[in-house]
């Protein structure tokens, strides 16, 4: 059972120094302290119990210290920065694990960026050593790169010539995406085991300078003086996120003879805090907060700890109307540090919902509470059921109109209309209550079975999505969630993350005369060299 | 040894009928006339020479019949337009055949598009039976659909609930993407092994409309007439598309053993046309066309006849000179039909190429004629060598600045330039022809060795690339050739594609229990449950 709540003091591997405005995150990996058995963490390398700590840290700094403007990401090991994920872990691990793992791993790398776009923090990689695999692609995940000239120091993705896989946590489309590297220099430096030092990196794009030795603190501490006398600075206090224990606001009922779970989130009871000071004081126990916290690690315990459930039953219970104030709230005070954070968290956790590989069907029922935020959970889901009842209602909010976007860049109620825009204006017209009959006319549910059907429709139809094939499932969801148009985030979850899949099973990576499987072996990897 | 050639006296599976502006693609798939042995083609399913006459008549419609402006997609089998791939020739083929295989109807369904959005011409799926998986993907990529109202007849994916598989010709993609069908819905239909019929077909927006047996034709033939009347007819006469004998302009050598193949593409040579008249005089044999139909045929010879094959070295032969030439008089005319349809070939040509998976290096010595047109042939490479000798050239053409645009709608200099759109202008700056120090000073090659290193150089490129896994390359090749926006089928090639491939090696799949190689036997597939 992986666990996905850690705290500072716990880390095992990342040290978390704030001073001032700056941020350092230092990474010295336990090679002892592994999530599993089979494999030491040499030369900085990680397996999920690095990157649990690591995206620990990264939510923690947005919540916990507003305060900081620049996060520096470094290492304390001599000559290495980070060697990038475990091979023999790697090697070990299932192939369900393995796309899990990367999975994860992409969504801390994409969180970093979500807040340097969103919370305008800068995030620098100092890479006073080698930077090869995934310790590039967390590089390069950063704003900026900066690398020792040491005569030795490199930054590379050896994946590809080493391991006959593909750097999986974003690198290659990164690489021409968001750094714009030449796609033939791309190619060069994706096939290059041993990467490329300070000058051609640098001319190639991939890192934004590179300092000698004795220089590279000086030049670094300068840079970061320069962003954080250039930042906005921020004398809010922050919050502290403490431990989660028994859900509060979610109940995970799993169901696992029949191979479908089912989550109910409850929505706010009682009094409501209604300005940011009464917010901050209230802290992460905020309704808005602690709901989507507990969600999050629901579906990263879904996801990692219960392979075989494939589908989930999203329902909501309490009141719409106490939702719909929460909505209230947060949109009228959006640009309250506090307020944008909450807001751009539970924008990451419904996405991390989109971007979770089992079905999810939304059930609607008389005392749901799907409205405003909570109407995304229904929106995100693969179907929804709706009781023909006039006591079953739901609701948007403003919330619905562009704070909670997908991977995409869509709304999920734009993606879902991409043929008739035009219905963005009737359901966010007057009218901000729809009944069954209602919200079936908009085309805001799938079915809206009567009582007399209810039970059976529901109990046919999970049965129906779990005796399917699994992985045609994952394949086709991952197809239909996405229209429209595409970002570098779409790109890195649906092109590449395929690809890579595809590659964790092929012969050649994995089977017994496999590059992955050979690695650091006597024995040497042979390939079946037909092209596909 | 597969050929991709042949025309319609040669058709088993297809006929095609022309009457006036009018064209009538009939479906008739003879069940024992397979490409392989072990499978009969049963209710208009189809492998891969079935696809290869009806991308053949495709393309014979654009160059043969100018005069059509509608064409008909219709089966004249009864109660089944078509039944898609053949799931047995799917269950025996190998993983490598079946991706290829999918990559070809892919190209073709494309064709048909590219004929509608470039050409004008409106393609009409006329469904007289059920249109189920492929039949429905080839419905799809028509402009229109309707369908029989007989009590019987649907539209279906059953890939997902009978396969395990995904639809694997662009289907899940064309459903939210260019129909724009609701997420929810679209999941609905995927999941629905009998599909659906008529009415609620056309509510979800899966057919634009149904009609009775009785009055099918009627109202088919009335919107075929509309069509033409609305059209803006031609008086063109076509040109013949002859055999392809011996190459002409293409020279293929094959090494074997070392697991590449150098390709020669040769300049024009002697006076060429410059006019239409004269052009339509040459016909086929102008070398714009013989050219890049030659080269079409051998990378599907490379592809599917070659797999282990992995690098393609591109080299060109011939006057700079006469390959610009071409370019203008393709230019200055490019409006006129036979020229658009020359120029449209060879985008998708190039397309082809960009899609091969295969390594593509250029290699440009004194003598070769990279330029314009072929000059795509160097930028469509994951990387190009020029010897560093004042003889060799290169040089662009009006062709390089948006006649032949990639599948993600950039021309090949715009997706190189990417990080540096300003470059543009000085290639297309006064000075048109490039000598490799100017070339690598405007980024146009990768490498530039000297006469002394030269061979060592790219005789150990070669070794070193052909050692790599092939599927790593095949996964990073699909991922750096793609940078920036994506279109409909970028999505169909880079995310479904991935996607079906994966799923075409999982054991749910294709494995002894899996539900493809048990579809059609006393044996149920048994999946293992854990979701990926």
């Amino acid at each position: 059972m992986i666990n996905f709540q850690t705290s500072p003091n716990e880390y095992k591997h990342w040290k978390l120094d704030i001073a001032g405005q700056v941020a350092t995150l230092t990474m010295d990996v336990q090679e002892d302290e592994t999530l599993a058995e089979g494999y030491k963490l040499k030369l900085n390398s990680y397996d999920l119990g690095v990157d649990i700590e690591l995206n620990d840290a990264i939510q923690r700094l947005r919540f916990e210290h507003p305060e900081v403007a620049v996060v520096v990401i470094t290492s304390l090991k001599p000559r290495i920065f980070c060697a990038g994920a475990n091979i023999y872990m790697l090697g070990s691990s299932s192939h369900a694990f393995k796309v899990n793992f990367c999975k994860f791993t992409n969504e801390t790398r994409c969180a970093i960026e979500d807040d340097s776009k969103h919370s305008g923090r800068r995030y620098l990689a100092a890479l006073n050593g080698t930077a090869s695999g995934g310790g590039y692609e967390l590089a390069i995940a950063c704003d900026e790169i900066y690398l020792v000239d040491d005569g030795n120091s490199a930054v590379s993705l050896p994946e590809v010539p080493l391991l006959g896989v593909l750097p999986g946590t974003g690198g290659l489309t990164r690489l021409v995406d968001k750094r714009k590297v030449r796609r033939d220099r791309a190619d060069v430096f994706s096939t290059l085991a041993e990467g490329l030092k300070g000058k051609r990196a640098k001319e190639w794009g991939l890192i934004d300078d590179h300092f000698t030795t004795s220089k590279f603190q000086d030049r670094l501490d300068a840079r970061v003086a320069e962003l954080v006398a250039g930042g906005k600075g921020s004398a809010a206090t922050g919050i502290k996120l403490n431990p989660l224990h028994d859900y509060k606001y979610v109940k995970l009922k799993l169901n696992r003879e029949q191979r479908y779970a089912d989550l109910t989130v409850l929505g706010p009871e009682g009094p409501q805090p209604t300005t940011p000071e009464e917010i901050q004081k209230l802290g992460d126990a905020y309704w808005p907060l602690q709901a989507y916290r507990e969600l999050d690690d629901a579906l990263l315990n879904l996801r990692v700890n219960e392979p075989e459930i494939g589908l989930v039953c999203l329902r909501t219970k309490g009141s719409i109307e106490s939702v719909l104030q929460i909505d209230e709230t947060l949109t009228a005070n959006r640009d309250q540090w506090l307020i944008r954070e909450i807001i751009l968290h539970m924008a990451r956790v419904l996405r991390r919902l989109d971007l979770t590989a089992k079905s999810f069907f939304a059930i609607v029922e008389p005392g749901s509470c799907f409205a405003g935020n909570l109407l995304e959970l229904l929106l995100a889901s693969d179907r929804s059921y709706m009781l023909m009842d006039s006591d079953a209602t739901i609701a948007v909010s403003e919330m619905n109109a562009g704070a909670l976007p997908m991977s995409n860049g869509l709304t999920r109620l734009q993606s879902r209309f991409l043929a008739e825009p035009e219905k963005l204006d009737d359901v966010f017209g007057e009218k901000k209550t729809f009944d069954t009959e209602e919200a079936e006319e908009l085309g805001l549910i799938t079915f809206a079975p009567d009582d007399l059907d209810w039970e059976d429709e529901i109990r046919v139809a999970i049965e129906e999505r779990t005796s399917l094939s699994p992985d045609a499932l994952t394949g086709m969801e991952a197809s239909l969630r996405f229209a429209g148009p595409e970002t570098m985030d779409t790109k890195i979850y649906g092109r590449l993350t395929a690809w890579q899949n595809w590659i964790f099973q092929r012969p050649n990576a994995v089977g017994p005369e496999g590059a992955l499987t050979n690695y650091g072996k006597p024995t040497q990897a042979h390939f079946d060299f037909k092209r596909t």
